[in-house]
C-alpha cells in the first residue's frame, strides 16, 4: 500500500462542518488503500488572534524581535487544535487516527524562531503509525528545536510540512488541498478562457509562485524538487460524495511529456518603479545604490540602465515591493551626494506581466511574440526581465487585464 | 535565594490587560529576591471554546469518552498561550523568563486522560532554570505519558500543577493568586463578620473545599499535604503598586500556634435527600441500596436509619448532589422488589451546614454548641453527619444564611 499525505489550509479547517468534510475526503482515501498522514493548519483567523495577542504582550510595540521562541509557542497552538479536532472527527467516522505535534515526531528545525527551516524528520516513528493503519494528522507550521523549544516555519508553512514529511515517509504523492481546483494557465478572474494544467513542472511552479500566484508557497516547491515529491493542488470546497477533481500535479519536467513552450501567463499588482535621473556614467554607481537596498532588507526585483541624452550621465530604473518603495526612496534620497543621481522619482501605478515556460529553453522567438502581442493592443513596455524559463515586462498598470488576456491568446493557451 | 510558586487562574489572565498586572507581581517578587517558577491557566473562557470544538467534533455526541488523548491534546493548548503570553511580558518588562509546557519539564502523568495523575516531575531542568535566575513560566493543567501523549489534569488542574512544581523544585511557598484575599470564617456574603484566617491546617482546608468553599481545589490541598508544601492563598485582583496582602496560609497544623475549636462554618446547597420508607429491617438493605449507587458512581455523603412505628419496618434517609438526584431515585426505584421498601422521596430543598476545626480531637461540647446555637433560632435538623474534625447538619434550605450566622457567633468567630 503506497503511502499519501494530505495537507488542509486554514480555510479548509475554518469550522467544524469543514472539518468533517475533509474528514470524509481522508476516509475516501483511506477506503482506496492509502497509508494517509493529514497535515492541517490552524482555523482560519486563529492565527490572527493569536499574533495579534502576543503583539499586544508587546513584542511588536517594545521593539522585541515579534518573532522569538515564546511568539512560537503561542501561535503554534493554533496547528495543535485543529490537529486534535480532525483526530477526533477521523475517530467518530470510524477510522483509527491520532494528532501528531511537530514535538512529537518531532520536525527538527533549526532556531530560527518563527522562519525555521526544516533540517531533519526521522521516519520511523510516523512510518510505524501508518504502517499500523493509523491516520496521521499532523499539526502543520511547527516544529521543534534539538533543544526543545517549539518553532514554526513563517508564511507558507504548513505547506512546507506536508512536502517535507512526503519525502521523510517516502510518500507517492503530497496533495496540498486549497481553495482552487488547480494550477491554472492564468487568473480566471481575468480570463475566462484560463485553462487547468494537468501538470506543471516545479521550475514553473516556482516561478509562478514567486510572481504572484499564490497557490503554493515557494518554500514547498523548492523543498519539493529537492526531494522530487510529487505535489497536486486540488479543491478541498466539494460537496459529500463528489470528488475533488484531478487537480494540478506539479512534478519533475522529465515527466511532462507534452512540453508547452509557455505554460503560463502570471501578473503581480505588487510591484513600485523607482526612477533616479542624471546619474554619473562610472563605475560603481549600481554597487552604491543596491549595496545600500540590500543592507536595509529591500529586495530588488527588475533593474535597467539607460544613457540619458547628457554626455556622461545615466538614468537608472529598478523596481521593489509597495511596501518598500517609500523607505527604498528614503535610502537613495540619504545617499543622494555619495550616489550623485539628481533626482529620483516613483511610480506605484505599474504591473509586472510575465509568460512562464519551460519551452522556452529549446525554442526561439518566445520573447518575440510577447512583444508583438502587447505592441498589438498599444501597451507600451517599461522595463524587461528574463530568466531562463521566464520573460517579465512592467507595463502601466490599467493594461494589467488587457495584456494578460493577449499573451494567453498569442501562446495559444485559449484553445489548451 | 529561595524558591517561590505562584500560580494565576483563568480570571487572572483573562487579557492583556491583566497578565500585565500578573507580570508586575511577579516582579515583585524577583526583585525581593526570590527563584519564580509561575504557573497559569488558560484566558478565561477559553478552556470552554476548546471544550465546545471538541464536543461538536463529536466526542461527545457519539457516545465516545470525551476524556480521550485528543480531547487532551486541544484543551491543553489554552495554558500554552497564556504561558507563551506571559513570559512575553515578562520579559518585555526587562526580567527573564520562558515558558515551559508539560512535555518540557516534564510532568509526566499516568494515561488517564482528561483527569491525569501527576506521578512525577523531574526537577533539573526546572532547577536548573531557576537557579540561572529566570523566572520559569509553566502551563498548567497538562502534562505529558511516559509514551509522549499530552494528558490535562482535570478539574482544578492547575492548583495541582502548581502544588506539584512546589514539592518538585522544593519552593518554600505556593502562592494561588485568586478573585479573594483568603480563606474566611465562612461565607463573607452570607456574613459581613467573616474574618480572613491567617493560618488554617490542611485538613481543615481539606474539609473546606469538599464542602463547597471554592477557594482551593480538594486534589492540590492533598498533594501539599501528602509533600508539605505551604500554600497561600492570595489575590490578584490588587491595583498596581499596592502589595496583594497577606492572604491565608495553608499548612500543616504543627505550625499553627493557637489552635482554635472552630476555624469555619461552611455549607452547601448543592445537595437533595432521598428517603426510603417501610424498609425491611434486617441485615443486608443497606448494601442492596448503596451498593447499586455506588456501582452508578452515584456519591452518597449523610446517612440515617430510624425505626418506623410499624413493627419490623425502617425508614433510610441520604444525601446526594444534587444533579445525580434523578438518577440515584431511578436506581432504587428499578430495585424496589430487591430492596423491598415501600415508598420514596426526594427534597431538594436542603443545605448542609457544616462547622470544621482541628481543635474538636481535644475539645468536647462542640456539638452541643451546635445544636443549641441552631435551637435557638429555631432550625430543624434532620441529619447529622461527624468526621474527627467537622459536624455537618442537613437542614431545610430557607434557614442556610440563619444557620450560618448563628454558628458564625456561637464559636465566637465574628469577635476573632
Amino acid at each position: 500500500m503506497s503511502r499519501l499525505v494530505m495537507k488542509f489550509g486554514g480555510t479548509s479547517v475554518a469550522d467544524l462542518e469543514r472539518i468533517r468534510r475533509v474528514g470524509r475526503l481522508v476516509a475516501a482515501e483511506v477506503e482506496a488503500g492509502k497509508k494517509v498522514a493529514v497535515v492541517v493548519s490552524a482555523m482560519a483567523g486563529k492565527t490572527n488572534e493569536l499574533v495579534a495577542w502576543t503583539d499586544g504582550a508587546g513584542a511588536a510595540a517594545q521593539g522585541l524581535d515579534p518573532s522569538d521562541d515564546e511568539y512560537d509557542t503561542v501561535v503554534a497552538s493554533g496547528e495543535q487544535v485543529t490537529a486534535g479536532l480532525l483526530a477526533m472527527t477521523l475517530r467518530n467516522m470510524g477510522l483509527r487516527a491520532r494528532s501528531w505535534m511537530g514535538w512529537q515526531i518531532p520536525i527538527v528545525t533549526d532556531d530560527a524562531h518563527g522562519r525555521a527551516r526544516i533540517e531533519d524528520i526521522p521516519p520511523e516513528k510516523l512510518g510505524a503509525a501508518l504502517d499500523g493503519g493509523e491516520v496521521a494528522v499532523i499539526a502543520g507550521f511547527q516544529g521543534v528545536t534539538p533543544g526543545g523549544r517549539i518553532t514554526t516555519l513563517g508564511r507558507g508553512g504548513s505547506d512546507t510540512t506536508a512536502v517535507a514529511i512526503a519525502a521523510a515517509v517516502k510518500a507517492e504523492c503530497c496533495d496540498i488541498y486549497t481553495d482552487v481546483d488547480g494550477v491554472y494557465t492564468t487568473d480566471p478572474r481575468i480570463e475566462a478562457k484560463a485553462r487547468r494544467l494537468a501538470k506543471i513542472s516545479y521550475e514553473e511552479m516556482l516561478e509562478m509562485a514567486s510572481l504572484g500566484a499564490k497557490v503554493l508557497h515557494t518554500r514547498s516547491v523548492e523543498m519539493a524538487m529537492a526531494h522530487n515529491v510529487p505535489v497536486r493542488v486540488l479543491s478541498s470546497f466539494v460537496e459529500p460524495g463528489e470528488a475533488p477533481g484531478q487537480g494540478t500535479i506539479v512534478c519533475d519536467e522529465e515527466e511532462i511529456v507534452e512540453k508547452r513552450i509557455v505554460s503560463g501567463v502570471a501578473y503581480s499588482r505588487d510591484e513600485a518603479k523607482i526612477s533616479l535621473f542624471g546619474l554619473p556614467d562610472h563605475p560603481g554607481v549600481s554597487s552604491e545604490i543596491f549595496g545600500r537596498l540590500a543592507d536595509a532588507n529591500v529586495n530588488v526585483d527588475m533593474i535597467v540602465q539607460s544613457h540619458a541624452r547628457t554626455e556622461g550621465a545615466a538614468n537608472m530604473e529598478f523596481t521593489v515591493g509597495k511596501r518598500d518603495a517609500a523607505r527604498a526612496v528614503d535610502i537613495v534620497r540619504a545617499a543622494q551626494k555619495e550616489i550623485g543621481f539628481q533626482d529620483v522619482a516613483v511610480d506605484e501605478d505599474v504591473a509586472k506581466v510575465s509568460v512562464i515556460g519551460v519551452g522556452m529553453r529549446s525554442h526561439t522567438g518566445v520573447a518575440k511574440t510577447m512583444f508583438k502581442a502587447l505592441a498589438d493592443k498599444g501597451v507600451n513596455i517599461q522595463v524587461i526581465s528574463t530568466s531562463e524559463i521566464k520573460i517579465s515586462v512592467l507595463i502601466d498598470a490599467a493594461y494589467t487585464e488587457l495584456a494578460v488576456r493577449a499573451l494567453h491568446a498569442a501562446y495559444g493557451l485559449d484553445a489548451l
